[in-house]
């Protein structure tokens, strides 16, 4: 029932990874008390580990016009759109969490449209998975229209920029197969 | 945080309802502890609740060489597909409960490519998606395949019919917007 | 050149089945002067066949604030978008002599915005083929265009349900290759 | 119930026509006893309506290893796919004529996979469809596996290019709201 | 490096071919330097290069509300959407040579709502793709937007059957595997 | 005619940039004699622009079983499909200079499939767009494919994260309205 950290790619001994990579793992491990998989999938490319986490945390831990629950809607919705089963589990957990809220996960990664949330949030997550899918057809009227809910330009950039992160995160888990932790299907339920 | 049974119908009150109905709907309070909304939503329209639950139970409750965790696992995928969260979490729940495998109901739903499920169980769901999303292609190749992996040409018709009976039940839980019981979300995790 | 009822299973022989789906099987023979292959497809499962027509006269037969036309309108649109012969060809038939209009049902099938119809028949075909392909983006904005053309939330429930039960009706013919029988070809023409 | 040429755009008088136009109509005003729509809607531009009629009959007329059944075959097939009324009531009644089959028309149409015909013409359609709807993913095996039903290269260019053709007419008719003459529908049944 | 006429079908000696081919031939060799691959792979069929340059000519060569530049942009907009090498090649040179802009057919080709162009013109690209990819669609309010933006409905039937005529050129030239020549590349850049 | 680095965003005056960013400006632009406009609308996010160059360099610029021609390959053929102009026409001028070949990027832009490269990397780009359009659905199979042309796993890794991260770029393109420079479009022909 178990699931590993990758199904496809060789997963590194932590004592034979680089320093910097193994003080981000040790820290993430202390912080949730295990080691979410995706730090042993990618630290296989200790660079590209690196660069991630870096974009990672640029995004997700700084301070936004979006609250941290926001930024994690995003990835929940957008994940489970590109079937990426690692997103979907590990970031509905941290959405549980740091929206104090059992239900949320599951009614934003299924249908945003049908979750307890507000009208705000739900042009937020429309916008987002415009930019997932068709980011080709973004136009100036999107950005009038998410002004009108009170999104700044700077908002809007993370909106669209959380998104492209997970664009490439999705992708990523898809093409090495990996699997959530166990820990996380529960948390915060 | 908590969900109402539909947002655009009225609940009928129980107590007004058909003495069959009521005694349905009294069975699975029983049972399952709470009413399951969807009994509540589709009495609003008493021939189309018994006509529903007669499909329902005779496609899911019946003795079939598919197990009662592979029939629900054909649900969950096909519901998360269509965006029906009312049959993700309750379904989900119960694929939960009856496979006793408290992680197994996110991954077919989010993607059954990456359960710890057997290749003649993925098998299965890969046709399910076909019926659901693209019918008109099925053809005698999709039969091969299937009995290649030990299906009958009965259990093909089961997977089929269970798929067919929840494209109709997503449309209506859509059409509604009926909301899963609080319970549904933590039940068998 | 003729069509059986179904390519892929056996067709019961009518003096095996049980006395109900008997009695159901000949009024529709005296009414029509021949047996609509789906009652001998789907007799191969009797419960399935009750739940199915129970379903199909709690929805077309009774009256609603939609016309029986309307009803026979949706089926033919969703089913030919869906690709299902059986209900294109036996629901136009259906469609052309209600509608004592040897036109109307080719028009529905293949495009319903040049068909001969109302703007309001052409509203209310166009939330049919929303609740048919992408039932998780319906919102209010739906219920309130529909009324805005004189729709009931009772005609709406109607119209979704009578997508809804055409995408399971679809979606079996589909799956066990149900032709349609020669007679309907050419009826109300 | 009566179809106008076209709802958006006028329909020349034919006195005002060009005479090779004039003829072209009055022969086949002669052969099929009415005038197709199609000739007085694309006679609003005399030059373009030359150059459409010399495309067809290359394709549609000539002697080619495709009989002109199954010619017509390709146009109702990729036409429904493309919404085109005008094209599959007016093709569809040519193929029924020409096929001496009054079911054809409606089984190509709606779903060529269970239409009565040969595997070798599903085959044909299977790449019309492929023509018609992901040219870019053409590929030398496609060709492969026609060769193995027997059609020579010159044939595939046939199949090929009668779909391209109906690619154009499909969008011109949806483009002028091109309606059937009302005597096509019944035609050949 | 460099592109043969076509990948699948035998190319005709030009002194093979009819007089009026040649001639035709002769003209754009000597206008344009070197022989465009299309006149080449089309040239195997006669009858249908006749048809085609016909139709070509009716549409490309003559006076119109849309400028020549503007047909171009069509041209080269809805060919990329349909992987069409030869005519996002060929007819982009020809865009940038009658713009006398270098930049504009990389634009309009991927992705026409960047392009440095006028709103007008994006309107009337945001049609073209309508016509191209979902013409069952189209519908008087269409028109109605076009109008606003200064077409008139002959300019609307000429945006349509640019788009419908490369929608048979762009599947015409995937077929049989035209190549750009190579000059084609780099002309007014 | 010429391009803004974003239409959306203030672009930084280089001066008030932190001094590692000006560095990474200077070193391009002396290298390119200008600077890309990716380089001036990412700074302003500095974090953002830090973690993006750096995952950049550690896939692009590294040695890897995929030429720097193959990389920028599938660049340019998935840029194309996102509708993303900077990155097509950037990393066009890139490919061009690479290969030393004028016609490449074109090819791969619009169709690979009817590029002039080898059959081993028309597998790959096959690959990429898979891993760009639905990565949900790679599967053992892929990798079993793309061995059989000779990759290896950690080629496969590097194919799906180029393909990832330029999923990420086109998006952010897309969302800030990026031009490429006017440089990009002529170099390399």
């Amino acid at each position: 029932m178990s699931s590993l950290p990758t199904g496809r790619f060789p997963v590194p001994e932590i004592a034979d990874l680089p320093q910097d990579i193994r003080d981000k793992i040790s820290a993430v491990q202390e912080k949730a008390g295990f080691i979410p998989n995706v730090f042993l999938a990618l630290a296989h490319r200790p660079d590209e580990f690196r660069a991630f986490f870096a974009y990672h945390d640029a995004l997700m831990e700084k301070d936004s016009g979006l609250t941290k629950v926001e930024r994690e809607m995003i990835v929940v919705a957008t994940s489970n759109a590109n079937g990426c089963l690692y997103c979907v589990v590990a970031h509905g957990a941290i959405l549980r969490i740091r929206a104090k809220n059992p239900l949320i996960a599951d009614q934003v990664a299924v249908n945003y449209r049908e979750a307890a949330i507000t009208d705000r949030q739900k042009a937020m997550l429309a916008f987002a998975m415009k930019v997932s899918e068709d980011s080709r057809s973004i136009d100036d009227g999107d950005y009038e229209t998410l002004r009108g809910h009170g999104f700044t330009d700077e908002d809007i950039w993370d909106i669209g920029a959380v998104t492209a992160l997970f664009a490439l995160s999705n992708r990523m888990a898809n093409l090495v197969s990996m699997g959530p932790n166990d820990e996380f299907y529960s948390m915060g339920r």
